[in-house]
């Protein structure tokens, strides 16, 4: 009850102001943006896919000389105990006297991305400015030698905002924070993680190993877009993720669709109506007890929710639809239930490589968010099920030829891993001091939300080592994440460099 | 009633035996086999795609060589009116005092394919020899210098089977039944067509231009598999064909899964749900409507369709699946309804590609085959009409964003050209004369099949020329035609000649 009495004190008293600090690095970084600029599109040009083990070593090495060159010590790799995959980096820079750490996280590996979807002239690891965002005909620009640089100019990269923004920004607020001569009254520890989009597979293994130098009071995790609106935002939890590929198979060869139309049975129409069994027309999931296990949201949570501004309608103006798919719910909302989405479909071809084909195989790559409640290995099952009470039989490999003969539908159902969803309670006293941290750069209110749509690994922090997460992200909410063309607007660059310093300064 | 009779008497007297002309023609080939193959591979590795119009010429100019090397007259390219695309081919061999005039048909294009999904070492204009087939795990070899030539091996490429083998396979005919000395009884006429797969969009505006050249009592259309039994079979008539390409929309940028999943609409679920709503567990098309304009088929056909040998069970075990898709319902029967079949399905990546994203669109490639009674454009309006009834805007090209404001549901339907359906009556006096004499090359009764399920713009030949046509396959019903893998095996290259050799001496 304090917290909501706190909360509404919050809501009824919006007066904000930034501080003498926060000004003192806004003039440090609008002393320094074109170094910065610089430094950035270059680490950005490293590829970054998470199993390109060469070039993921060459960004761990660029960031811990961009770690070293700002004063960041015990500079080190945190490989896990498994070989072949992007190690974690490690730095520290400790306060004497001090009681509490925090430990900044950020993710420096990227999505797996197709360079010939992205647009014309633009290659994911050939980063490049903006005076706009594309979507709006931008155009590329070079970087000016002198003159001011327009804060709604963009840098278009893979990672760009997602999540090479959260390292950048970190190291750059470290730089900020010892350049105003202020020193943080907690001890800072830094880590970076080479997995995450690749489902932090090695994560609880690296925090296992390294349990004793990974102590904190508590992570802050710099990864994800601000708000819609484009104010900033805490938030508490995160709903986990989990994947499955779903194949049907018809005929082992395809055949011509007039000699065997439709005699011999279509994967494709197998697997859309499969598909259409899992949804209904309000969007609700209709597996049976998909929404079951939700833990449902606290008084505190639902005050939140309901006092995040409604960006809905400007959303929809801006990405051109009118309907939700979940109807009558808003953004805020959806996050705090599990969802089922359709990554990607595919059949044969389609367009002018499309042929008058009945095709052997047709495939769907869903990914299953969850919320708190929720256990990921559950709500694959749950999915399985449902394939199942469709009689289908399911297998986890290409059938076998016995198996072609004694089963009618044949699935094959390929389990990614996955991980929960993690909250942090609102009322928690660090949770508060983070709050008012950030409030230090901005005269408006910041807005806290219980439950992000995307997803982290926070469950792996408490089983692992015992933290407490907090996620506070600086990426524009237009930034085409996981997506072609993604891009970070400089503005959330600067404003994230104020964040995080203000984080490092906490009180 | 008389050739119900006649049919009655071929089926209970099987006694066919081969000519001693049926003989010589295979004297010839066999003395012939290893110079027919090499040309037939060098016709084999020009690119076919009748759009591709420089290769397009290449294959005309060599089928022209082809033709003048036989002693055909009066060779010549048969263009449209419209620039650009493929020509047609003609050539004659008239015979002093003979009355009936016959054209063979073959088509030289070939179906797009994408070369990356064919087997190993192999590419669609590479022709490559192999010692069997390869989904019997055969082996690629070469052409040895001397030796016997095994009828069982396999040439691999695009155009193999579907139609060059029409084309070869017509032009080694004529070459044999000339070096027999066999002085034909009736005219005869070749027609080469460019544009088959590409839905012979000129055919009319070519048969309007040099109608009086291409008058004739028949066409016998050389296109096409034998029987799955392996049987040959002369086929009466040809489903029609046309397509639709449909493609819903949703947000016009693609989402990260996390943070707008499951409130921003998915166009791959919407996709699913629309295609399962066209077909139902049993393999019924429940559009409405979509089987009401189908004309049933006569006494005569349905005994013939009855008399065709059971294949089904042979079928399902070499293609690998147990239950058709149309229940309860064999091969040749479901000829003779109307399709809908998916060729293919497309939204972002699947596999390694896919990414936690919302998709911006979805797509589905359809063909639609018709029988005798439908008309193409009306079977085409009854999918849109389905797809307006389930609240979709309907538009033929990208969504304005004017109407991305307006509509809820929205779908972009391009329409192909298409054609109709054919039939030649079983009882006609010249279709009776082509059984008999395919019937002289074989020792077991042809397979009269009514409807064949493949496609052929046949109902142009009567619309612009009033003419009679009848379709006498070649190739091996394994043959891949339309995907990856296309192949004929010499066998059948070999029958081929025999049966358009006994087509050239029809009595």
């Amino acid at each position: 009850m304090r917290f909501i009495t706190l909360l509404l004190l919050y809501f009824s008293h919006p007066v904000f102001a930034q501080t003498p600090q926060t000004l003192q690095i806004r003039d440090y970084r609008q002393k320094n943006e074109r170094p910065m600029i610089k430094e950035y599109m270059s680490f950005l040009s490293i590829p970054n896919l998470a199993t390109d083990t060469i070039n993921m070593r060459r960004n761990a090495d660029m960031i811990m000389d961009m770690m070293r060159k700002r004063g960041i010590n015990n500079v080190q790799m945190l490989p896990a105990e498994t070989a072949g995959i992007a190690p974690a980096i490690y730095g520290e820079a400790k306060v004497e006297g001090a009681k509490e750490t925090i430990i900044f996280y950020a993710h420096y590996d990227g999505q797996p991305t197709d360079p010939s979807k992205w647009y014309a002239g633009l290659s994911p690891f050939v980063p490049q400015l903006t005076d706009g965002p594309l979507y709006k005909n931008a155009s590329f620009i070079n970087m000016p030698s002198e003159g001011s640089i327009d804060p709604q100019w963009r840098i278009y990269a893979r990672g760009a905002s997602d999540d090479k923004a959260g390292v950048i920004s970190i190291l750059n607020a470290y730089a900020a924070v010892r350049a105003i001569g202020k020193k943080p009254l907690v001890n800072i520890k830094f880590f970076f993680e080479g997995e995450e989009e690749a489902g932090s597979d090695h994560l609880s293994e690296i925090f296992d190993k390294h349990k004793a130098l990974l102590q904190s009071d508590l992570w802050i995790i710099c990864d994800g877009p601000v708000h819609q609106s484009g104010k900033k935002q805490v938030v508490f939890g995160v709903r986990g993720d989990t994947h499955l590929e779903l194949t049907v198979f018809a005929s082992k060869r395809p055949l011509h669709s007039g000699h065997y139309g439709n005699w011999a049975p279509n994967p494709a129409m197998a697997l859309s109506q499969l598909l259409a069994s899992m949804k209904n027309e309000r969007g609700e999931v209709t597996i049976k007890g998909f929404y079951d296990d939700v833990k449902p949201l606290s008084a505190a949570e639902k005050k939140a929710v309901a006092a995040v501004p409604s960006v809905e309608e400007q959303m929809k103006e801006e990405l051109g639809f009118i309907e939700e798919e979940r109807k009558g719910m808003g953004i805020a909302e959806s996050s705090n239930y599990p969802s089922l989405n359709i990554n990607g479909l595919q059949s044969a071809n389609v367009g002018k490589l499309s042929a008058n084909v009945i095709p052997t195989m047709a495939i769907a790559s869903i990914d299953l968010r969850l919320v708190v409640g929720n256990d990921w290995q559950r709500q694959q099952q749950k999915v399985i099920d449902h394939i199942m009470s469709k009689g289908y039989f399911v297998t986890d490999k290409d059938p076998t030829d016995e198996e072609r003969s004694r089963y009618a539908k044949i699935i094959k159902v390929q389990r990614s891993s996955g991980y929960n969803a993690q909250k942090t309670p609102l009322d928690l006293p660090i949770a508060q001091r983070v709050v008012a941290a950030v409030q230090t750069t901005i005269s408006e209110p910041v807005i806290l939300l219980p439950t992000g749509g995307g997803s982290l690994p926070l469950f792996i922090f408490e089983k692992h080592l015992g933290a407490k997460t907090i996620a506070v992200p600086i990426a524009n909410h237009d930034n085409n994440q996981h997506a072609e063309n993604e891009n970070i607007r400089l503005k959330n660059l600067w404003d994230g460099l104020e964040t995080m310093a203000s984080l490092m300064m906490l009180k």
